[in-house]
């Protein structure tokens, strides 16, 4: 098990449209395959700032079977007007917990 | 419900060494006010790279009565002497999911 974390800047004022758009495309990670779980985390200290946390269980189930899917342009088509920047992407695993 | 996320990266060549601090810190957050989950996570792009992440009720219950409290100074001593540099510490709240 792998957790995406893409760290998304959103501009300022579109947050609420970005939340909703996210909403909308759970689906898309839902169905994808050795997808376990999506969260979209707000920062506190920085309401524009999100984290979108992605179960996978390998790092090629989200870089290569979702990053080559047509969900993945859907889910870019929804949620890529609100990017302040282009996101940061890594991939974390649990080492202790 | 907020994430404390501490971002941590630690001395090349020590990261054992940190999570088995961490791991023998667990207590130190199980056992704290409005705390209710600890895990750590590793980069698997960067392995010293590393994300604690807690669940406390409220920011308070981390920034105010935990970093006040004996067990925080314990928690620096324990896994201080692996950091690199100061962690970068945020906090989220879930907004979807």
């Amino acid at each position: 098990m792998v957790y995406e974390m893409a760290h998304i800047d959103v501009i300022r004022g579109r947050e609420a449209d970005f939340e909703a758009a996210v909403s909308k495309a759970v689906p898309l990670f839902t169905r994808a395959r050795g997808c376990s779980g999506v969260e979209l985390h707000r920062t506190v200290e920085q309401p524009n700032r999100y984290v979108l946390m992605v179960k996978w269980n390998t790092v090629d189930d989200h870089m290569v079977h979702f990053r080559e899917s047509a969900d993945f342009q859907e889910w870019r088509r929804l949620v890529g007007p609100f990017f302040e920047k282009p996101p940061v992407v890594n991939h974390t695993e649990v080492a202790v917990g």
